[in-house]
């Protein structure tokens, strides 16, 4: 139901135009799945000019912040995800100076570059190639690699301990990590 | 352009359906891109009653068989790949007993286990988690599912040589690997 329980929110959320956002769609169990999800930011306008995200994405969204394995988000999830989607969002508008919604391969690295992601040529040619058309990778799917790399990273760093740049697998465990994203 | 080059099919090719419906998206290179890959899997009917194939899921398929990182797909590639994605659907089908378009986890568990993959309850439930809707997975998830696993299995494998279970990657591989799918 839309607004629900919108006058009972907690100390300070009811001023917080991001708590409507939220709200409107997450209905009474507080909770918004990825349909719900998809259209919360598309209503929110938080893709701008952008093509607003596919569900595609908004799933990945979901699972990246899903601690509880309950395949949905609550408020506190859902605010710390619109401030990296609005991070991810500047960061990829710095690149696209012409306003395309698109970057090239060289930008995609800078920008990949400034978020600490230094991958190598051969990665970079991987994630271009199966994310690009003609070259240029769009704003959704430039989100799907921020979420992608973050939780991957993450993953690979749990088991790289000593900070020797390898880790290992257990197979199961490998399916684990790369099936989630 | 349509059926260009098709009088020209190499020897028993023009007598191959497969390779009809290939030459008529394919145009003058001989390759096809992933969103011509699904108008032509759509045309074919190979979902049968279910329903056609998401981009997302093309992208895929292209990646799984882009040896050559052409971003495309010549016929030998596409013709894998069709029986692939026949075996697979005969393997959905043959859980989809309702013919309701969707599988159950234990359901999918099993068609899991006929492949060959013995995966953990843990696995399983993440899998679920990301590709299911209220606890059913579709035909077009199963097909992305099948298609992850293989790709993973096949990374994962080359580097377990000893066949221990265990692999080790250094970060820029993992993230090459992991990337791609």
């Amino acid at each position: 139901m839309a607004f629900q329980g919108y006058g009972a929110a907690p100390g300070g959320m009811a001023q917080d135009p991001i708590y409507g956002y939220f709200t409107a769609v997450a209905g009474q169990d507080g909770q918004i799945s990825a349909d719900e999800l998809q259209r919360c930011l598309t209503q929110s306008g938080i893709a701008g000019s952008y093509k607003p995200f596919s569900l595609e994405t908004c799933r990945l969204m979901i699972t990246m912040l899903d601690r509880d394995m309950s395949n949905s988000m609550g408020f506190s999830e859902f605010k710390e995800l619109w401030q990296s989607v609005n991070g991810w969002k500047n960061t990829f508008a710095s690149y696209d100076r012409d306003r395309s919604g698109t970057v090239e391969g060289h930008e995609l690295q800078q920008a990949f570059s400034a978020m600490g992601y230094n991958l190598s040529p051969q990665a970079m040619s991987i994630i271009m190639n199966r994310y690009s058309g003609q070259g240029r990778i769009g704003f959704d799917d430039f989100m799907s690699c921020c979420i992608k790399l973050r939780a991957l990273t993450d993953q690979f760093q749990r088991r790289d301990t000593t900070r020797t740049g390898r880790a290992e697998f257990q197979f199961d465990e490998f399916i684990q990590v790369t099936m989630n994203i």
